[in-house]
């Protein structure tokens, strides 16, 4: 199965009066897998991404689900991979998981927008041709 | 329509390189309009719930859709509704407006759990009665 | 004493797995506070010197001392006021205290920096005059 | 000279609408290189501490000098070393660098102090003799 992986460890900064990750930081972390996915697995960075060519990836839409806690130190394996390539957007699945346990799961759509007329553009097609290799439809 | 609602300053410290609200902020934000809402709406102290009843409301599931972006000093109105009351779990919907113009919309499902045992307890009958005062089933 | 007062309540967000403010996000905090001071004290929208005049007063120094703890839902008052008033920088003190105690106290060093050429500006006299209400010398 | 060095890249989560770290965020930041040199360096988990020993090492007192700005996605340098082994306290001092640019200093003093009475205690013997190895008295 075709997938991006990231290794992240549970910081002080993530974890909650309750001793677990408050699920805001998850977010952050998601982030940075996300940076990591386009400058390592796509081998566009982020941020010329933003500054020079004037396009950025808005989050459209996100969806969590919250399955198992993740506690200070943990070392969770996310798994990035595509669920779709549209003209613009993108989705992306991704999940955490520590030894075999399912931490969370997340479905996020981006869309390729240019940032002074706040307007859609379609994805570069090298960016597009790498984004496939990592493209898993769903079952 | 029976809603909480809650104004929430946007902060330079949610604002983006791209100018605009973090999404990742909006998760920190909306869990404030939750305290807000326990504390002011369902009168029952945030805080108070975790440590003496030894209770917490992790959140399970998350979706969120980002609409139109904020901005540095917008104050955002929230308004917070309760769509569905189970037996330990209750779906929030939130949606996030500056003047007639929606910013985003979440829907959330928190549970009580007992935090000791990490297991399910019934939602406390005085919260139930309060929730139902913020009830807005689907149209 | 002259002084710019905000009162902050303390967040889930805000609060360690020891179950007190961690202190990075004292520095949010603070932030949101020189935020309300620029607004409503100096009446200089922070935003708009960002944007507009492309003047930003990015921090130089800062030093804090944490005296005693602040826990969940505590509302914390926070005292600005202006130690010093520079060519382009300026000195402020931050006392955060709760009843009669003491929670910390925070000096920093802002300049006033013209953000493309990165050079240090002079306050704006409108700016300085306002900022002569907040200013109590050092005892 | 003795140091423990941690590098760390900057996030999007970091940078703010200047396009620089948001200074808040390098306390964050800050931590994790903490967090790291008490496992690394130290040998001794932050986490264990944390529960199973009653300890924390709040911090007392900080103060930062932000000499130069980061950008998104450098990879940035960090060099702790000890300044000051006392009773129950102990001063440490960091720096960020990139290449021979100095972009930030810091000067943090912490105490070990036990939890449940929130009194200070001594530095365990085993921690102190580790931190010996980083000992870098002021010049």
């Amino acid at each position: 199965m075709p997938a991006f992986i990231d290794h992240v460890r549970i910081r002080f900064a993530h974890v909650d009066p309750a001793g677990i990750v408050f699920y805001a930081r998850y977010f952050e972390i998601i982030n940075s897998v996300l940076e990591d996915w386009f400058r390592d697995g796509l081998e566009h960075d982020f941020g010329l991404l933003n500054e020079k060519d004037r396009v950025g990836i808005p989050l459209l839409h996100i969806e969590a689900d919250f399955i198992r806690p993740s506690f200070l130190n943990d070392i969770v394996e996310f798994r990035l991979s595509v669920e779709k390539i549209g003209n613009s957007s993108f989705t992306l699945n991704y999940e955490g998981r520590l030894g075999g346990e399912v931490r969370l799961k997340m479905k996020a759509v981006h869309a390729f927008v240019e940032l002074d007329q706040k307007k859609s553009v379609p994805i570069p097609d090298a960016v597009r041709e790498r984004m496939t290799e990592f493209l898993v439809p769903p079952a």
